[in-house]
Parts: C-alpha cells; structure tokens; sequence
C-alpha cells in the first residue's frame, strides 16, 4: 500500500493521539512525525519533522478536553503544513467543539461555531471530515468540502446485537428528534420525544415524554454527553412514565464537571458513546462503553485521499 | 419624522409590494422611486431615480413566485445602491427562497442557501433582516449581521384571541419540533409530534403521531406551506387520532401547485399564513386568513436605522 | 479515448442541451448523469448522479431563455460539483445574458455583467469559456482565465461558400463597427457603418448610413437580435441606401418578442444565427439558418482539459 | 467654506502637481501637507504632514510621464492613507494609464487595465474618479465605485465657440466611432470614420474613410494622442479625400517620442488636448491649446465629498 | 464628558481586568456591561448586556496566563460584537502572545504570530493598539491600522528619578539591541550587547558581553521575561565583567515556570515591569515593581475614538 | 533532464537577465520564450510567446534599478502567465525592493514592503523565493509560502578562502546585530557592533563601536550598499578604533547615487556582493568583487519544482 499512500500524510494533535492511532492501524499507514510542545508561557509550537511539500495532509485531532487548546494548536499545525507546502490540509475533526453556539439564541452572541469555520478556513484547512455535528446546517458555514458523517448506523448495529425487544428510541429534546427517528427507523423501534416545560410561573420546569413508553426498553440518543445534567432528568422522567429499561448512547462523551457522578448514580442499563472524545480506560465499564469510530474515518480519509465518491459511507438518509 | 429618517431609503422589489407599501405606511415614510423593468428577452434592468449617495438603503424582497427572478432582482438592485454609493443596503428578505436546501442531505447536492447567502454578499449586502427562516443556523451563513425575527408571537396572539380550549400545537414533523414547542408553550398548550414511518417493507409510509391529541384543538404549525400536500396527510392522522378540530398556522404560504385545492377540500377550521408571500386577494377567505408581519418588519428596519437594539423585537425565547 | 478523457465530466444545464449533446458527439465523450428539477415553489434543485471528486467539470449553458433560472441553475451545478469537490469547474456559457450591462450608461444604474462575473467567481466557477461578448472587456470583469471565442469565422466561411459578388459588411451602429470591420476583412468586403441620429428637435430619429452600399450585397453583422427592431430599421435604410440585397448574420439569436414575426417581413435574403441560443427547428427555413458552435467549442474544452495551447482555436486578429 | 470641508483633504501625487493645484483653487480649499521623496536608489517615499484620522482623502495623479513610478506612488500614498486611518480614499485618476491593454487581444497577454484596478483595490483604494477612460467598460474592472466623466461636453463648447460651417466629426479607427458620434450630435455635425485595411497581401496598409468629407471642417476626436503616428496618417488620408480643414481634440495628451514633430509638421488647424497629463507651456502655441477639465473634477470632488449626486456632472448621454 | 464618549465602549476580558479598570478610571468611563462565562467542558461564551450597535467597541485583553483562552475569548468578543453591529471593533492587546514566533526560524515551521493577526482579522477586528511587540514588522501582518505603542519612555522616567550614575542599558541578546539603543538614548548612558556562542564544538555555551560594563550601573532591557533562564546568565555574565550593579526592566512580566525563583535569587538591585499582563500582588516587593501603561493605553483609546492624531504619544524615534 | 523539467518554465524580466541565464545554465533548462517591450509612453507590455497552461511558471526579477518598472514588470508577467493558465507563478525575487519600509518609523507612513507583497498576492505570485530580507519577519508578510534563502554561507566560504586571521565579524548598526553574529559565528570570528549617537545637542552625531576591534581583520556585513554613506563612516571609524584592515560584504549591491565614488576612496581591503542586483562589469575589480547565487537559486527552484524539501538549502540557524 506504500506506493498508492505515498503523498498521503496523517498526523495528530494531542487531544485524541489514540484515535488517530487506531485510524492508522486500520489504514496500514504510519502516523507522520511532528514536534508539539507547549512552551512554559502556554504558547505551543509546531515543526513537521519530514518534508510534506506537495502532500495530501490529515489533521486528526478533538477540539475537547482544553478545548481552547486543542483548536489553536490545529489551527497551528494548519498554518505550519501550508506554509510548508503542503498539497491540502484536511481537518479530521473527530469532535467539533463550540457546535452548540451555532446561532444566535439571545441578542449580542456570537455564533462561534460559525468564528470556529472561519478561523479553520483562514489557517488554510481545505476540507473538513467530521461526525454528528450538533447541526447538519455547521456544513454551510464553511465555502469547502465538508464530510459529514454519522455514528448512527454503529450505535444501531450495537443495539440489533443484543437482540432487545420492544425497544423505543427517545430523543431527550425537540431540537434532536430528528437523529431519533434516524435510529428508531434503522432499529425498527417507536419513537418518543421528550421537552421541558413549566406548568405555571411559580412552578419548577417539568420533563414531559410525548408518545408511549411505558413497559418499553428505551434508548435515549444525543449528539453528545456534555455533564450529564439533562440524562439524569431524561432517565428519571421515563423511569417515571413506566419505561422498563434505559439504555443511552451518544457520539461525543464529554463527561464534563460531576457526569461520571451522575452516570454511575443513574438508573441505567448501559450508556454508549464513541471514541470521538477519548474517555479515560479506567472511567470505562460494563455500564460505560466506547465504540471506535476509527473505520468509519479510516474509509474516509482514504476516500478522499483516492478521489473515490465518499458517498458509499453514509447512507444519505442518515445525514442529520 | 421627515428629519430623523432623512437617509433612510426603503424600496421595495417586485415581489411583494403590497407588504413593502404596509411597512412604508407603518414607517410613515415613502417608499423610494426605482425603475424596475424585465427586458423583452427576461434580463431585469434597475435604475434608482434618486441619489441614494451616503444612504441607508433597505430592499423588501420576498424570494418567492418566480423564485429565481426575485431573486436576481435583489442582487442587481443591490448592485446598483452600492455603485451609487449607498453607505449601506440591507435586505429585507420576507421569504428566504431556498432555505430548505440548507444542508447536504445526499452526496453531491448543492447547499443552495448558503450560495444564496454568498451571493447576496458578493453583490454588496451589508445586512439581512428576515422571518422565520427554515433553519436559525441559516444566520450562521453570513459574516454579516443578521436580524432573524420570528413571526411566532403574532400566531399565539391570534390563537389567544379566539380563547380555545384544551389546544395542542402539533409540529408535523420531528424537524420542526422546537418551533412547535415554543408555540406551545406561548399558548400553554399541550404538544405532539409527527412523523412518518414505514411499518414494513411492502408498506407503504404511515404518518405517526406521538402524544396524545384526542378531543383536541389541533394547531398544526410550520415554517411554510408549499404543495400542502404533508399539511393534509397530517390534518387526516390527526383527525383519526381523534383530534375535535385542526388549525393551520405557516409563516409562509407558498401555496404551490395544488396547495389551493387541496386546503378547500382539507377538514380544517382555519389556515392562518403571514404577508411574507403575497397571497392574492381572492384566494383569501374565513378559512384562509392572512396576518401582517408588516409592524413587526417596520419596527425592525427602523432600529437597525436608529441604530437601537432590536433585541427588543423578539424574545430570545422564540428565536428558532 | 476514454483513458485521456478519464477525468473530463461534461454536464448541461437545460437551457440548451441540443448543443451539450453535439459538443459531446464532437467530443466522442457522454454527456454526465445529473438530476436537476424544479420544485413547485420554482426552486431548481440539481444532483450529480456519479462521483465528480477530483475531476474537470464542464457545464454547458445558455444563460437565455429565462434568463434567471438559466444563470441560477448554472450557479447551483457549480456550488454542488465543488462541495463534492470537483478539482476544476468551467462554465462554458454559450451565451452570457446581461451582457449590454457592462457600463454604467446613467446613474444608479447596476453594472448587472460583472455582478454576473462575481456570482459566478463567488459559486465556484474556475474558469470562463464563451463567445462573442456584447464587449471583450467582460473578460476583465473575471480574474480566473476566460477563453472568450468568436464565431465570425464561421460566417465568414458561410458567406465566402456562396460565392457572393461585390460585398459590403454593415455595422448597424457604431459600437460595433470593430467587429464588422473583422468579418470585412476576412471576407475582403468593404465596410458601412450605421447610427441614428435626430436632425432636429421636433423629428422623429433617422437612421444615417457611413460609407457607400449602392449596389452592393449587404452583410449586416450584430452579436446578437433580440427583438429585431433596430434590424428591421437597418434594412429599410440599407435598401433606401440602394443596397441591392441584404443578409443578416449575427451570433446569438434571442428572438425575444415579436422578433420572428418582423424577420419574416423584412426584405432580407437570409438571417444566419448559431446555436448558441436554442432555436425551435419549426422557425428554421431556408429564410433562417442556424449554423452550429459545436466543433469550437469541443475544441476549447478538449484543450483545457488537456492543457494545450487554446490559442490555435481563435486568430487574435479576431478577438473582440 | 473651512466648516463644510473641515474632513475634506486633497492631495496631489508628482506627476500633475499643476491640474491640482487647479482644482483646489477652484474648490477653495488648500492641497494637503505631505511629503513625498524619492531615494537615490529609486524607491518612493511618502508620509502625510498632518493628521488624516477619520478624513476624506482625495489624491489627484495622472498615471503617466513615468507611468510605473506616478501609479505606484499613488498606491503608496493610499497605503499610508489607509493606516493612517482615513475614512475613505478616492483616487483622482486623471489619467488611467495601461488602459488600452483592456482585454486580451492575443493568446498570454495580460490585462493590465484590470491589474491595475486590482492593485489599486489592494492598496485600500474606496472610489475612483476618472476622465474618458479608453473603455467605459472599465468601470467594471472595480467592486468599488467609479465616477466617470466625460470631456467631450468641454471640446463641445470650444469648437461652438469657433462657429465653424460644416464640421464633420471623424473617428480614427472603428472602436472610438461610439465617442465621436457623441461629440457629432452636440454639435449637431456630420460623422465619418476611418479604418485600415490591407487591399491585398503583398500590398501595404491603407488608411479608409467611410462618410463623406470632402469640403468639411473635419474635427477629429480622439480619448488620447500617444506618439501621433496614426493622427498624422488619417490628417493626411483626410486630405486626401478633400477635407477642407482639420482640427484634432483628444482628452488625454501624451504626446511621446516624435508627437510633437509630427503634429508640427502635420497640415491641421488646431490640436485640443485637456490638462490630464502636464504639457510643458513651452510646447503650448496656437496650434496646441490645452483646456482644463480642474471645474469637471472640482465638482465631482465636492459632490462625492457632500455625498450629493454626481449625476448632475455628466449627461448620460455622453457616458462612453 | 458623558455626551463626548456616548459611542465608545470599553470591554475587558477576563486575562487583565485590573488594567482594564484602571485604563476605564483615566478616561472617566465605565466598562461595558459583558457576560462571560466558561462552560463546563471548556467552551467560553460572551454575551454583550447592553446595546453596541452603532459603537466604537474597544476590547481590552492580554493574550497571556491561559494563552490560548484569552486569545479565542478575544475572537468569541468580537465576533459577538461585529455581529450586535459595532461600528468598530478595536482589540487593545496588551501583551501579544506568540509574538515570538514571528518568522521561520526552521524549515515546517508556522509563523504563529501571522496566524493570529489572520484570527483576528476574520473575527472582525477593525484595528489592533498594542505595546511593544517582539518585532514592530508585526504591523505589517495586519493590513488593518495597528497603533504600536512603546513603555521604554515609561521605563526612561522611572530609571531618570533615581539619578544613577554611570549608567549602561544592555541587550541581552542581538535581536534586541535596537530597543536598547532607544533607552540608551533617552537616559544618556552607555550601551552594551550580550550575545551567546561556543567556543568549540564539545564547550559549553557562553556568554559574551560587546561593550564595556566595568564598573558602571547596567540596565537589562528586554521585551518580555519568560521563565528568566537568559536573564539570570546575563546578570551573571555581566557581573564577572564587573558591573557594578544590575536592574532589569522589561515590558512583558510573564513569569512563567521558575521564574519569580530565579529573579529572586539573581544579584540584581530591581526588576521592573509593565502591568500588560497581570502581576500578582503578593509577587510584587521592593525587588519586582510594576509600572501602570494605563495612562499610555487611555490616551491612545481615547484619541482612536476622536480620530484625533495619535502621533503625540508616541515618539517615532522610539519605534521598535 | 528534458522529462523531468517538462513542466517547469522558468522567465526573466528585464531587470537582471544575467543572473536568471547562470540559473537556467545552472538547472540545465532554457529560459522560457516572452515578449517584453516598453512603449513610448513607458508602459510595459509583456506576452508569452509558447503555451504555459498546466504549468510550473517561474519569473526572476530583481525589484531594483528602476525599482517600479520592475515591480510593475513582474506583476504584468505574473498576470499574463495566472490568464494564460500557469499552473503555479512562483516569483523569483533576487532583491526585494522597498524592503526597507517594513514597519512605520513616524506616524502616517505606509509599510511599504508589505503593500508590495499584497500587490504581488493579487496579481497571482503563488509563492516566493527571495534572499536576505531587510528583516526575515517580511516572510509573514504573505499568505502564501516563501522561501527564504541567506547568501551568509556564501560569504563565509569566500572569506575563510582567504585564512584571515584574528577576524572580526562588524554590525553597522544595531538592527543587523543578528546577522553578523551568524556570520560570525561560521567563521570562528569576534563580533562588534556599531552604532550611533549624539553626546550633546549641538553636536554631531558620533559612530560608536561596541566591541574591541583593535588590530583586528574587520569584515562589516549589511544586506545591502546603497548610496556607501553609512559604509563610509563605518570604515572610518573602525579604522579610528585601531582596526587593522577592513573587508565589507553585503548581499545586495545598490550602489545608488555617490557609492562607487566613496567605495574606491574609501581604506579598505575589498567589497564583496551577490549578483541579485546587477553590477556593470567595468565597475568590478579586485576591489568590487561579485560572488553568484545562481546555484542556490537553481537549487531552490529545482527544489519547489520537484516538490522535495527545501529545508537542505538552508542552515535554520542562518535564517534571519
């Protein structure tokens, strides 16, 4: 395979080394060889250690953890490779931080998902691979290729393997039932929504589920699982409703501030989520699993490097 | 007033003049004297026949009806203030022609509505003000600022006005479900959710409701109607769920094709649609009814103009 | 020819697919697979059926017709065959609508061919292939290459084939006298030039001939009849003049209005159009002509997509 | 007048120091303190003597003599300008230099006329004031506006001055047949217009004549005089073809290499240029007169200052 | 002076309040009402609480401490300012982080400091104050206005109301020694240049010391202190040269890692520093001061906002 | 070679033609076939007379002579060369002109260095390779890639040819302090630094050495010798200082206005420059020596082509 991915270089930053790693191994490629430092004032620094003049460059690299961090230094890493002459440079960015604030919900906000787009275009990033944005509409923030993939057919795949009957995907909000529905069609599962609302001005916010699920093995789908705040509400107000059994998968694991805590505490059967963030080995357990999507980007990675249509990946459908 | 609003200069495109002369009269100011012609060969010709130098020129287009042609028309009146040294132009989009195809749904599609929103910045608009656009990430698409008001509001003053009882506002599909939601929740309204599912493969599509909206008062709610073909589908399901009436309300009634006929024949109380998209005369009756977005936009236009915040036009709560 | 031709994806937009068709025989490639329609509402949608990724892409059209679908439909095609990351797209317009607004003739006027210029550049378009320009200036209106064609070869072979004594080429107004001085020469023919003027106040305008047509075999050149008034006006003048036959030639044939109606009538022997601009084959007679573009423009596309010089398929002398 | 011009600042690069000097004397305001130096090893040099925060700069340059040095002269006084944070930069271009390399007239040329408008543009340039650029089509060659004036209304008056009989205006070539046609209809005169063409191959070049002017008072227009070698031709053919008198008007004088000899020599009443580009007063006589256009741009100079409009300025009309 | 400043509003961000205060205090206005908060997972959000519309929006920030948080706080800031409508945006940036890396000192290197320049510039950054930059080349990475301030004069007054004796300002290194020749200058005293070298290949690094210290009072200058590594050789090579006595001043107090730990170990009479990024206050002894640019930043602000010159604060002798 | 280079085209502007023929030779390629003409009227006309669609254009200039003319000359080759489809327009920049205004000095100058690489951008200039910058901090000046080469290896060999003994590597000024140290440092050599002041009002500015230089073997190193004044006060001071002889290297050999003059009277040893600038062959002798830089050019440009790493061509420890 050498000689096909001769000007294919893959690299990672340093929030999600083992992701990219694995991405390597399922490509037979070798990550390419980079200095990262951070410097003693917090500054970082970048130098490729191998020319990559006239190359295809991939960026694999998590905009979590020091979020701040981890988007400077692609954006480094981004200036260093075209400046350098790099052919084109393709961020694989395996969680695209800042999603959420992608309009205006309140005047005088930004929208920094859209200052994020931005920033990579300026840095010199020529296409974007990413998956389960918190909006498909982030694509049309950028004027490149934007690749957006799904982790909705693996979480699907997961669940067909346990054999559950009666099972019902719920989405925790409004704004996420449409990925709901995506998974409760593949699964062959009924569908139920949940929202909040406050019955009277005085009066605490309430959990509401719209459709039936009671007596039903329930599995609640979100794009991410950021301090597991809202889980906890969800789990309590189905266990409420008569679910039998909760099951909770979400592509992005955050597990910010007390969500370890709260997970642990809930009354759940499983919660799924992707190595799109890497999730500590020790935090993980028969109740808290991870699902590689390293094949899924392996594929596309090379589909684009060969020029092949990336179409065969998702199926169009599922785009969200 | 004459004075305080001696540089603003409103004009209106073809499209929608009967909603830009309501805004003027609302304004109390006149609008603006353009030559608009469309040549013998279709090219449209713009000629302002006033200096515009040093102004703030506003443009009320609906990009609707002959869609493209609205649309090229915006772009060339556009040009033209700029040439003419406008000092800026916003655009009052009262439909956003094309914002459905905000995102890639299948492989090599367009994302035309972020080409619509790059067009309308390369031909010199500085500002957008707009209802109700399909997606609120739509804002996210241009650099520039973008005023995105909600027509909301006026829909649950009209509801509260007929004081209907036990209401549910249901959204047709899960797509749509936080508009709905914040409806509800203007309304103190119970909330359902439709979608459409496929039971098994040699069957065809069923529409589904989740939550209860039996011995209801339905207010089906969307951003627009176009064929009104999904519209009469959910008005059937609703009604074998048991729904006591229905009630339509869009923001924009596109009313394509059979749109018309199709509503006639629909057991419906009533279908409420803006003045976003001219609506002729005689199509209007007691079951279709057309309410004036027309003080909302002028209120809009002349903070921007004053430059006051015009946070105070939309509570930040129903920004979709 | 299918291994050179492997990365050359030709496509038509459906303006003037005739044309498409015969550039692609010419050619010896298919025409690619793509869906485009047009909703109710009158938005175009538009989807490649086939991977574009990394290929040349050529869209044929016409922006005639109606005029704004044409010119959207084109910018879509490009905005979708560059999100699916064709490496190169080129816009092969056979006929570029708006192009008499090159200036401003007035105030406040747009300069609508370079806004034309920029919502192309601003899509994705790559590169520019076209004939005969209202101005050869509008290739400056692009900073991407423009290869800009002439078909007055072409006529000129038509006319030397019938062997035509004693011939005289006509401008019919002076902005376009340089092009009828080329045609002149290639043909050896001596030159007229007209233009309207007004005598006085109070009278109707004239139309004035320079140079002598007495009994001579008028040629009138233009680069295009839109509604064939000012043709008509020209060839009574001519024939007051003592021009003893006259024959119209001129690239695009727009026909707008009563166009056909006031060619029947006029005292012509022949008007020659090329296929740029479709016209109905039950309008074509011996009275009418349409001589085809299609092996100049196979040429031009060939070359550009192999990278050889383009200058052979055009004599500079005769570049506008 | 010191109130209303407080934030007006005008100054002047080297190469026509003298026609701005006109202008501010006529506008009554006092040109701009500014250094500007050139280095021994021919690099330019300039720095604003006073502050132009928040000002509107006006430079007035003719992009002639030593063409390169006066057009990257203005270009560095607009950079310094710019950082000097002006409000606004328009270039006063009484000469637009390299306009006739305004499309490509043979294979791998460039398009100077549109570099220029680029580098100008780059610079930080906002507006463009110009006199009779050598295509109107130029105008386009700019985002930013362009206010184009004509001279042809000043040669106008002076030849009614003169109460001639029987003019005749002549072009010299074909492309220049639209602005003397123009001047034609002012003045209410006769048109005719020159070509060149080859009679046969091994045959040299001969100078045609369409139009009759034999007894006339020719006048012949042209947008600019460089080395005077095809003005002497046609003077001569006019004659040739019993022309009474010639007299010769052109906007732009360069008159380089053998010009001044050649129109000494040549039989012409009278040679018109305006003072867009300096001509020495000793080369001034009876024969060469120069009439200013410094009341033409003064005026244009306020108007865009006041933000009035600039229509007033020129008759469409005599828009090239 | 309410009436006069009505328009200008003052922000901080959250790496150097104290400075923005006391910048606020000099001027006599209040900061500007702003939300800022950091999410759980690390993502900043900003929300501006009064109306900017309109504005001169200042935003006052160290890209310091959290390097990379402050400078996308910064971005997030004016992101969400140019899209509430700010007239302008200018960042006061007090420290400019990754200065430094400033140009490829090795092949694949980024050139961090034009990356940033590009960051905010995208953002939406109208104009950049800023106090003493690694290089004063960096002005030219913006094409922007960028207002280089310099706190050497402050450093000048400081060392002059001691009345030292003998004084010689040092460089520490090569790349410096233009800064120290300004403060040199200002005080009158000698100057000195530090540099390092090898004498052979397996010898340790030394450093030399051109120009004579024996005896005299030496005054390191020096843009920024980091970890104090290099000013802790240089005090000791000086020392062996026999100087006198050592103060050190530079602009830039960073401290990171060892520092306070080595400058409190380091034989020297005082270290000063500017407070452009913050100093804690148990840090600062009779040793370590740190004197206020507040004055200097205020003066430059406020003579922004009244497009006043702003050459008097600084003496362009005294540019770096 | 033939193969290998098919792509590769490499041209010559007129301003030094020499050294871009010892390139070519160098590479074994032929210079690239181009009409270059000055009109009359001192325009610049360019056109390349073969194809270069589809490829790798290389253009040697040196921006000096008549600095402008030659600017304006390779901004018209680039032009012309990105119309006629070049693959790549790598300028060759043997001396980069104006690259001493790189920063503002005094209010209201320009920065000129960078206006000339925002120039170099818009007309196409894909990327750069240039030698000893003023300052290497220009490189961040462009977007685009650049390559920076250093002649001081050059000099290095030249000098330790001569085994000098007891040598001392001089600084003019301050600001060059880092590039003798380099040199410097290759040759094993001391260092001093020199440096200006004023020790009263009323008297004359003195030139101080830092540094012992006392009977050693000088050898003062600029980048560039423009008009010798600041050389010949150098010269005379070292000598004061006891210096025993004194060598003089620059990399770019101006010699503006008296530099001929004060270099043959002035006491030393040799003048060594590169050929990027022209010299007349009679102006050299065994006192004005010139040293090539075609092979490392030739080399960097074979690099660029090839797409190898250019990092061997230059020592990162010498990059300025």
């Amino acid at each position: 395979m050498t000689e096909v991915t001769k000007n294919l270089k893959l690299y990672t930053g340093r929030s999600n080394p083992e992701l990219a790693k694995k991405i390597a191994r399922t490509m037979e490629v070798k990550l390419g060889k980079i200095k990262l430092t951070t410097f003693k004032n917090g500054e970082i620094y970048a130098r490729y250690l191998e020319s990559v003049r006239g190359c295809d460059v991939f960026i694999v690299q998590s905009i979590a953890g020091n979020v701040n961090d981890a988007l400077m230094e692609l954006l480094i890493m981004t200036d260093a490779a075209k400046r350098a002459s790099a052919r084109t440079v393709t961020a694989v960015i395996t969680h695209y931080g800042y999603s959420r604030q992608d309009k205006k919900s309140a005047s005088r906000e930004p929208i920094t998902a859209k200052l994020v787009a931005n920033l990579l275009t300026v840095a010199g990033v020529s296409r974007t691979i990413t998956i389960d944005l918190h909006q498909g509409q982030i694509q049309g923030f950028f004027d490149s290729p934007v690749n957006h993939l799904t982790a909705i057919p693996i979480f699907a795949d997961h669940f067909l393997d346990k054999e559950l009957k009666n099972m019902c995907v719920v989405s925790p909000d409004v704004g996420r039932a449409k990925a709901a529905k995506k998974l409760a069609d593949l699964l062959g599962a009924d569908l139920a929504i949940m929202h909040k609302s406050r019955p009277d001005h005085n009066v605490a916010e309430v959990t509401s589920v719209i459709g039936d699920v009671h007596g039903k093995t329930c599995i609640l789908n979100d794009d991410m699982i950021d301090t597991a705040g809202s889980v906890d509400a969800a789990v309590k107000a189905l266990k409420r409703k008569g679910a039998l059994s909760v099951f909770i998968c979400a592509t992005h694991g955050l597990f910010s501030g007390p969500a370890y805590e709260r997970l642990e505490a809930a009354d759940v059967e499983e919660v799924v989520v992707c190595d799109t963030v890497p999730v500590p080995a020790l935090r993980q357990s028969d109740k808290l699993k991870v699902v590689t999507v390293a094949p899924l980007l392996a594929n596309a990675i090379m589909n684009v490097y060969l020029e092949a249509s990336v179409s065969e990946l998702f199926d169009p459908e599922f785009q969200l």
